[in-house]
């Protein structure tokens, strides 16, 4: 069975770029030709704009698929646009996967039992329908999770990984200002709770470690907390770090580089608003020319964080 | 504005009933001559599933409407059948709605800035479609979260419980026996971390205390956890629990007690699978008289949990 976190490390290594791209897609996003083309096509208004977000989403896969080796969808965006919001999330990935990118979906999803294993089966796996078939419904490669519930949530994930050479990212550092609320309250022993948590994690994903020495039990690390991520990264050598907070939330290619390790592997750095709205960094360019501008910014990004790791 | 918490607390003693039905319908729970049904008039296995799934949330809610206050459809449930079961859930809470039954929505959303928005958006509010118009996607009332990632995950939720009347419930101590494993550690102070976790939801809170002393902003406290609770219940007096685990996950009437205040008030607890397999507990029952057992046991579960609070 194929280890979700060698096929990471091995693409990334082939493309040279430890890049995942976040597909994000809120319609101030979009550019304007995109709805302009899609209100004109669909009478409803919750399937033009998810329309819209899908064929935005697709642009921006043929313009990236042969440099970035994966992209994350964010679930929230496409919820909001209801079901036919889903629709889009779902053919998203499916044309993220047909382009060989692989998918890590951002669910932060957290539950107990049979709960969580419906959310493994949704996400990961495979659902049993009236007929007796079964059917993959989201179909992705990886999630990320919230560790909060302990090993009862996370087990679930861990059994398909397993069965399916699925992965998964659980929280452990946010990148957001207020993460230090609950990630950094100090322990009776000394250790604050996401070093905590961080352990619990590496545990969990002892028996889903790789050929290339990382498990398919991820961390997300956020790019915001340089001195956290080296202690992390020294605290959980085994464990590959998703890493969000590149770009508009205000890391850069400095702050990430403590979580690679010394070969330069064990990360994947997500940019979302900057590859996406790549287009509208520069009033020069025509947002017909959108595709250019993100993979010129993906290119550049790629560079930022090659130069910055080796 | 009304104040969810309000309408929480009048609605449970109107119906002298502090039971909220989750709707976590995998298609086991669902009798066969509604599958069957459903199977026979879809051709598509995954619309077949969904349709059978939403004709046994109508029934149950039918069963129950006069005397539940609530119920409490959990995501995954839905998610794990795709796009059509998304439309399930959609339809399933516009009919709860229709009936009078506040809806929560068992999400467990955590995310941060504009992420936290638009599950907020999505589940609580209003979407703006590529036409300027808003549409309500889920219109939930309120929603489960949780607060690993600080105030920047809860702030947009209390935005629009502020705005629309609505209201969340943050997971401070869950069910399931690996809850002890992050939840119970430690800290420097000598508080335990759901403790902490306790105090910030109540500060979060603070502003959205209604005119019965609860707030819009609740806790999730497991029923497995008597010791506990009764210890949250005293630190955290303004804060409504939303509890799950009575029944098949082992919590009875005498552990739940100590969720509630002197006055009965501040507290609903969870059932799913007692309430909706509950024509499957006697051998007796025809499954055609599902709607039948299950109220039945609403009324059972009733008169137990008032014996055990009054």
């Amino acid at each position: 069975m194929k280890n979700f976190a060698d096929q990471l490390v091995e693409k990334i290594r082939i493309m040279k770029n430890p890049t995942v791209m976040g597909l994000d897609p809120v319609l101030d996003y979009v550019p304007d030709h995109i709805i302009a083309e899609s209100t004109q096509r669909y009478a409803d208004p919750s399937k033009a704009s998810s329309q819209a977000i899908l064929e935005f989403n697709k642009a921006l896969i043929d313009a990236t698929s042969d440099i970035i080796p994966a992209v994350k969808p964010q679930f929230a965006y496409y919820e909001m646009y209801g079901v036919n919001g889903i629709k889009a999330l779902v053919e998203t990935i499916d044309y993220a996967k047909s382009k060989g990118m692989l998918v890590i979906a951002d669910a932060k999803r957290n539950d107990i039992g049979s709960t969580a294993q419906a959310y493994a089966t949704s996400i990961l796996g495979k659902t049993t329908l009236s007929d007796g078939q079964q059917k993959e419904m989201f179909g992705a490669d990886a999630v990320t999770l919230n560790g909060y519930l302990g090993i009862d949530g996370i087990e679930p994930f861990i059994s398909l990984a397993k069965s399916f050479g699925k992965g998964m990212f659980i929280l452990v550092h946010t990148s957001n200002p207020s993460s230090v609320q609950i990630q950094e309250l100090e322990l009776k022993d000394g250790r604050l709770l996401y070093e905590a948590v961080a352990e619990q994690v590496t545990d969990w994903g002892s028996t889903l470690v790789g050929k290339h020495g990382y498990s398919s039990v991820g961390a997300v690390v956020g790019a915001t907390w340089p001195e956290q991520a080296k202690k992390l990264r020294e605290i959980m050598p085994n464990t590959f770090f998703l890493v969000p907070g590149y770009g508009a939330q205000g890391g850069d290619a400095q702050t990430v580089k403590s979580c690679f390790d010394k070969n330069g592997d064990g990360a994947i750095v997500n940019a979302s608003r900057s590859l996406m709205c790549a287009y509208k960094k520069n009033n020069s360019v025509d947002p017909k020319d959108f595709m250019m501008a993100t993979r010129e910014e993906a290119i550049r990004m790629r560079e930022d964080l090659n130069n910055a790791i080796f």
